[in-house]
């Protein structure tokens, strides 16, 4: 049988990501390599998370290990609820707002999965997250872009794709997946103002907002917008996707989405057929690590050799970085783009930069059309020297580019 | 914002599974629960978990809670594929064949979204699995049944469907959920022509197949049917769905695919964009189960104590049951289907059963169409006695409803 001709329509708008492919390449140990968006494993909490794994079994070892209720475990759910009612806001967040996912990314598939319909039209900020374009580019979907500033995307241009009748938009506010740049407050209440207007929803995608090196700390969007009904519930034209990859480990894939229950309701019902439930043991030992303070044990550590990552690199560009390249200076996350003249295609210099055993994630594939001569560069990965040494060999080839 | 009037037009296809409501209110401690589909959790093995948590924490810790490979760690991908590999055949089943996934069910919702467009045709056992129906119903597919008797499918029946040109057949040949059944071996041959003839895929779905507690073990359809192409390739028209949920514990979430490497290949693009990749904690934590022995050690704890809930079950029926009520005698699996006169509701019977404490999952949600007057029974989560005072119960139930 030749299953190439069995494959359903949707398939022929998938494409591998590249940045899986690249990890993949770039796990030679003598590989510096900005590519991925790995965390520091030599920061993860390996005890802390082996003595939760050994408290949770040995406290709750029969239902740690069963099958679990689709939302999720109601402490972890509480949990994620609390976070949010720690701010002063008219209405409390509850329990039934909150759904578990199996990381970030499974809430992001799900949310398009129950919202979009083929042919729909998706603001994105251009560039955007890859791997969003991966999930949702199956359903059909039109995607609009809205180009983006050192103030995060600019909200001016947003209103003309509104009018266009768009029926979400998808946007990382905070520390954005590939530029690190951040909407200001001022454009969030920009923002705002037009999700009300238009009466549209917003998927506030926020991996990486507790990661901040520099500057103050800003509301989320969906703090701004959503209000209280009649009876105290909430709701939002909102929809929050968070995680604990980044504050904890990615291993476990914990993730949640915060919404009004009836957007969670439909999410629910999605992701019975999706995959039942996300591992109850990886709930149970996120919930413990969660409760016993180990997130804001390792918020200060991440924070702190994440800023130092984050200077030497932008040091380290201005160094060895040949003129007429910019790049992008983020007051948090994982990332930071560069753009090069716009002769030169980065996937030509990540050809010749493999070869000097270095890597970088060209930025064509988080661009919905150009961005061929931008790349992404991971700085949380790479301890400080490999850092400097690897910007300074992909200065050598750049100039040899630029040349 | 009225998120009601924003979902897909695909959500329209969808409900709760009746199952995992159920599962919520059937949580009280005082129930007796033949509803969900759950392991026995005294008899998980606990302690192995604790040590192999313990054991890949300490060697392994930066990885094993590393994003990894969508794929599936390389070690547990080769685990899969040796267990195939131990019965004699002309191919060699290689890593490149297998596809971790979150759970047996996230491989059923991959391999619909990679296969079915809109309209295609289904073949089912009717009734079958319900969160199969749950995850290919937004899909938009028209699913086709063909009924069971004591031998399984009737594959008699299977040719005319056939000819009405169905993309894909959905099986469970063995231990069938809901109804306990197996494909008898001249069935699975017979099977095995239909497929070459009309050349078209099956899904067999084997969750429960090492669970077998009388009878002779049979070859998986997948293996009747495969072949080596000129390169000594896997060449099949079966795709095979296994899980570790049974014979280990459900709570990790992994299961895997094995199928030509063009349909894992397709399978990993949708995968990283529905959640990049399966927990590595449980993945590493799974492969140092089964690589030491635990599996080994667990089936005959398991085999022995279903075999015995199996019977007491058996034995409780035909003592119980009124007159006019029939059931299903399976050899092996989690399930049996009972069959009551066809003027009798099941969810009625529920209803008064739910108030003498004891569950059990109507059939109509497992059925295409009909099946009101059916209900699956499990006998694998309750102890002994506890099943024959259920059944006790349910016999009186009956013997109301009836009378």
């Amino acid at each position: 049988m030749n299953w190439n001709s069995q494959f359903a329509t949707r398939t022929q708008y998938t494409k591998r990501s590249a940045v899986r492919e690249l990890l993949k390449l770039t796990a030679q140990p003598d590989m510096i390599s900005f590519a991925g968006g790995l965390p520091a494993p030599e920061l993860f909490p390996v005890e802390k998370v082996k003595e939760a794994a050994d408290l949770m079994l040995s406290e709750f070892g029969h239902q740690a290990l069963q099958y679990s209720e689709t939302e999720g475990i109601a402490p972890l759910r509480d949990w994620v609820a609390a976070q949010f009612n720690r701010v002063g806001q008219p209405f409390t967040i509850g329990r039934d707002n909150v759904l578990i996912v199996s990381g970030a990314q499974q809430g992001l598939d799900l949310i398009g999965r129950v919202l979009l319909n083929e042919g729909d039209k998706v603001i994105v900020e251009n560039p955007t997250y890859l791997a969003l374009l991966g999930a949702w580019r199956p359903l059909g979907v039109q995607f609009l872009g809205v180009p983006s500033d050192e103030n995060g995307m600019v909200v001016d241009a947003l209103e003309p794709l509104l009018q266009q009748g768009a029926k979400l938009i998808y946007s990382i506010p905070t520390f954005q997946n590939p530029q690190g740049t951040t909407l200001s407050l001022a454009r969030r209440q920009q923002l705002t103002g037009l999700l009300r207007k238009y009466n549209v929803g917003l998927l506030e995608d926020n991996p990486y907002g507790e990661l901040r090196y520099s500057g103050e700390a800003l509301p989320h969007v969906f703090q701004l917008e959503a209000e209280a009904d009649a009876t105290g519930q909430l709701r939002s034209r909102v929809i929050y996707s968070g995680t604990f990859s980044k504050v904890l480990t990615p291993g476990l894939r914990i993730g949640w989405v915060l919404a009004d229950e009836a957007v969670i309701d439909k999410l629910v019902m999605f992701k019975q057929g999706t995959d039942l439930h996300t591992s109850t043991l990886n709930q149970y030992i996120t919930h413990a690590l969660a409760r016993d303070g180990v997130i804001d044990q390792q918020l200060p550590r991440l924070r702190a050799a994440y800023k130092q990552r984050r200077d030497v690199m932008l040091a380290a560009l201005a160094q060895h970085f040949p003129a007429g390249v910019t790049w992008t200076r983020p007051d948090g996350g994982l990332f930071l783009m560069v753009t090069l003249p716009t002769h030169i295609n980065a996937a030509d210099v990540l050809q010749v930069a493999i070869q000097h055993k270095v890597a970088f994630v060209p930025g064509e594939d988080f661009h919905l059309n150009g961005g061929q001569n931008t790349f992404r560069l991971n700085f949380s990965n790479a301890q400080p020297e490999r850092i400097e040494q690897g910007i300074a060999i992909l200065g050598q080839v750049l100039r040899m580019a630029v040349a």
